[in-house]
């Protein structure tokens, strides 16, 4: 007996975790293994090599670590800065805040630059902060790529440009958690330094696994950083790669696999074509809602999100019930608003291993629920809107043609 | 690798086999096992029990047959007809058309009463014939309770009614196949002789388990039935049944306990909100293929399916493109039409454990087809159609409340 | 809740249905697929081509038919022969029997050469028989490969030779339901016009699919075989065949991806290598025996076979016992006495995907339950004799060196 | 293509990972949830309500941690320690090793009171230790229940008495990780004040959950600890565990479905009676070793460990050999000597879900690696000194009687 079993596939649209492809889902389906074995060396080896393109790194070094992204936010800061420094971030939504109130606890010195929710990070107040911070007291600008309370994705490459522009030697650390292999990301190309990720999300596998990449810089930095760290320590990590055991505590072998499998899927499809479905299905998804006459929760289109559409609603609606209904007669998650956009928002995500038509089930549903709770709107318009330009724009699958 | 490799779930709408639910691929997720051991007896003991209660008799005796559909017929016949028996059997599409070819290699006298393909049974033709038998030399009556290749559906209450008005003896014989666990089902009420059905139907299972049920008077016949039968001879069933042991040769253990995930789920939500459930999600289908201008193949709404739709196409267009696109573009699996309706009609299956967001994506999926096949219609309007008659009827889920 | 459970693995030696290796219970862990697209076609085929590498054809017609190795006596007897048709037949044990008696309902003139329990198939008779027949009244000679009642292996080769001897033309039928895959087995080299196994024994899969071969000769012969069959005809084989969409009715496309997944790891292992792991297994396995003082049930060497032992117990324990006791204390499945040697001998099925250790486990276990049931036997020892030959005689496993 | 494959089931003795139950495998093949949803809530109140049943506790809190032993140990210390504070630690193997080494990393003032490998924790001095310490400069005395490098289990029971004896208030904080569910352990009898484990020990499940469980004691100790702690920290769930929603960032719902149902089988079995299976098994397992005539690594009966057992080899043999001629030719995973014991121990693991004929195969094997490695012995001599203890000891399986 399930105690909340209800008919047929759940519609899973929370911005993750996400669905999990059968092949994937098949291939972590076994047993324990020795992990001391040859086998799981020679398979993690792989997966290191593999790790590193979708970060789009030659020169980083890559964690596959036992944890969450909170987990890997707390990698990548201790293992490079110590008690004290200066670094700066970015307040922009619940994610940017949690992960500025981990900096606090860990006794980073935070220079907090605040925007309204719904918009990016302010990137003029941190240049003028560069500019002002001739000695380098600035050890690290820490920015959530993509925001997902918000639906904001920020200019990482205008970062960069930034720091450039003022040869400031600031470390960029950068939370791809709900970017990598679905938002286009570069990491040597945008010069960033500690980059990381979570199983969960456009990954598209169980929780459990944070993934974070280093720079040389990065490397270079944990020689002085003096932040007390164990679990997280990178330099365990380096040691079992120097010995080519590679794993200084016990990895769950199924996820391992589970990666292995992840990673063949997104390279058969190749990984700018996993890219161009997000953009196509986050396309689709805010037609939609502009059909409905629902506004976007990021203000302006350069800050869109290609993984997750936070969507606003009128004042007379309580977006918890939209995600409570959704659930309750549609078997349809979708994301809840959190914090100050509680009530206000719910959110789509469409990242992942998902397909049009998964999507426009959603947006037929969340057609469904807008109409439950009175919201005055035409069903089928926001449907409508999306499949117009999906079918226009989707390609042929290319393995059968 | 896979060869046909395609993103996000694959949207299965073809008239079987039909979406597994997960709880269910679980149960099966498992080795071998004795089936001569105590277990599987007893676990066979419950399946034989709550079988009848999907084919709602209380009289009959289930046989469960590591076979298809196909075999499940074979098994219905040669059990209580003997060769040369004359045989009523109604020709009315593609299946009812093999079940006929069967009876005839299987060499009874069969009485063919032949409808155009997208009509139902001609029963007056029916009548007539038994009227005009009184020397009771139909041994049988063998219909088909729904056509899958035209989405029709007969009224087996009235073919009762008929056998009884003229106190006609034959044995009432019901392929079951896409009716079990979709549509209103009456074993005992309708004086249904044999009842036969497939797992990768309504019951939502891998192909591989026939599962036939007799009643009293079918158990008589089988001693007087002539016809040669070795696999599917029930005599060796019964024998195993008296034993305790059940099982005349080895069946697939997984499909045993896949069967038990599956019944259960089945009265978890009740027989008859699952009946209800297809009911509704039949009535979508139609009013979306109605908003599109298109026809059921179906010619009279006494006769509609609720377990599959037949959508005739305008002569310009050929419905197998339709469907090969579907598979080629946007993994959506819909099913041919077959023999005198080839190119004519695709069908949308809409029948086992799915929900209404599944189908109002697979609905999008034909809309988007249909306009890149040059089909002029309008996106949306048949979510939109659907889409409102869901809304309004559909339950909250009974868990989650 | 598992109302027989026990901690730790079953152990399953039972000669079927055996273990399932793990990526092949992987490869069966997925949802159902439309089997009319492209995707199960070409699986199919890859399917027909390596079936025939096991049943070592080049010039055979395989089918794989949705059912148990008594459906596949049954295709392979009604689609060759004809009602009234004059056939040899073996009765050595339960499977023979079991098979004579269907060939006895289907209406054959069985002409059955019988042996004790324990011996094998009496060839001299079959000769003298042959000889006889000069006018070729015998139409067939049906022999099963491996009686797993009694663990009796037949000599294939020399039944062919006699009846080259004597020119004679009657069809060799053989049912190899437990030695594909397990013995050496030749279809070409040795002129077998038909041959079946089934998918639960050592192709180790579930139950659920019985394959059969047909030379070129027995594929003529079904144009004049007047048996009446209709689920069972391999003409509906060939003419889907023809068309290239492969299935008359709707196969498991679970076992056919668990079908593909087994023979790659049949074929990764090699053919003669999986052979010869059964011989080292089987004959571990009778050094055990005897050092146990306990006899095989099969009386000569020639006749023991390499997929099962049968053993003979003294006359004062019942066997029915050891195997009770094997599964409620042990969690071991052992394979009972059946018919006229119920009581008199336990088998220990040692076929499929299985290594040294399982069976050494198995063994000390036998030896565990020898002792509760009172013979007088040293613990340890029959473990003692079969890895004194297992240290010597197996390989390093190739893909680990 | 598995580039290491072997035929047959894998045969796991590391002393973890262990071996996942069948029905726990199942549990977890699933697509993600939507951990926000009602259901996960739900899910994982039955969980914290259970683990404490492991632990022997009902005054305690536990945590169920994304995280493996390593960061269970972190998490035991940063929450209830304060950087500079005294601990006393015991050096008896390399798992106590480690996490002293990560004692003195997160910068405590490590007291450590080291043993030779073989032997128990020396609680004498511990005891003087106590006793000197008039003015309570000890914080916490840290003591790993189960080294499982060299099979020693220390007496927590005495130590709680050694504390009490000295009324002294230092925090008790157990490495029960390769003991819970494996070793008696009584939390709150023995004054515990933090224990901890993983979920790949005898809690069979795959890596990736540290389960941490704090007394009253050890939760108000949080208050004043000033270690930096961020993702480990307590106070962050137990703020969600007074929202009801329990998690402070995404946990894997497959791992939290695996734990409900490998607690399901523990509370079937009983978990004194899976206790007193372990100390069955490695009853036997060292009844193997001296019958072998080696020597346990644990030097006096009293430390002999029941989840693994270290096993000394003569000088003239490398132990490395061992292991790694086990995997290499009979798919036996044995565990390596550590550190100071490399190359002198190999170690069997006789942990988690296993039966005894699952060691017995285990033990024949580690005969016929002896013999290969030239070791003099009987073969068969430890598997009959194993059996004939487990024939007279063993239960029958109470479902099956």
């Amino acid at each position: 007996m399930d105690y909340f079993y209800a008919p047929g596939r759940n519609h899973l649209f929370v911005p993750g975790p996400v669905n999990i492809p059968e092949p994937v889902i098949r291939a972590m389906n076994r047993n324990n293994e020795d992990y001391r074995s040859p086998a799981i060396p020679a398979l993690t080896k792989t997966l290191l090599d593999d790790v590193k393109k979708i970060f789009k790194t030659t020169v980083g070094t890559p964690f596959i670590i036992p944890t969450t992204g909170t987990g890997a936010w707390e990698s990548a800061l201790t293992n490079t800065l110590s008690p004290g420094d200066r670094v700066i971030s970015f307040l922009i939504g619940q994610f940017s805040l949690l992960w500025i109130n981990q900096q606090q606890r860990l006794r980073f010195n935070v220079d907090v630059i605040e925007s309204e929710w719904g918009h990016g990070a302010n990137l003029e107040i941190m240049a003028s902060k560069l500019e002002a911070d001739a000695s380098h007291t600035i050890k690290a600008v820490c920015i959530v790529h993509n925001e997902t309370a918000t639906g904001v994705t920020n200019n990482l490459a205008t970062v960069r440009k930034i720091l450039d522009h003022y040869k400031h030697p600031a470390l960029l650390v950068v939370d791809a958690v709900s970017s990598i292999c679905a938002l286009d990301f570069r990491m040597d190309e945008w010069g960033i330094d500690v980059a990381l990720t979570g199983s969960q999300k456009a990954l598209s596998l169980p929780g459990g696994l944070g993934i974070v990449c280093a720079s040389p810089k990065a490397l270079e930095a944990t020689k002085t950083a003096k932040s007390v760290r164990a679990f997280f320590d990178w330099n365990e990590y380096l040691k079992f790669y120097r010995l080519g055991t590679y794993w200084p505590y016990t990895p769950s072998v199924q996820l391992l696999y589970g990666l292995r499998a992840t990673l063949d899927l997104i390279f058969q499809e190749g990984l700018d074509n996993v890219i161009a479905r997000h953009g196509r299905l986050a396309k689709a998804t805010r037609l939609a809602v502009e059909a409905w006459g629902l506004k976007n929760c990021a203000q302006k289109e350069e800050w869109y999100s290609d993984t997750v559409t936070s969507v606003l609603v009128p004042h007379y609606i309580d977006s918890t019930e939209i995600v409570s209904r959704a659930w309750k007669r549609y078997n349809l998650s979708l994301g809840l608003g959190l914090n100050k956009v509680a009530g206000k928002v719910f959110r789509i995500g469409h990242l992942g291993n998902l397909n049009e038509l998964q999507l426009l089930g959603c947006l037929a549903g969340v057609e469904m629920i807008l109409k439950d709770v009175g919201y005055p709107m035409r069903l089928g318009s926001g449907v409508a809107a999306a499949s117009a330009f999906l079918q226009k724009n989707m390609p042929m699958i290319p393995a059968r043609i």
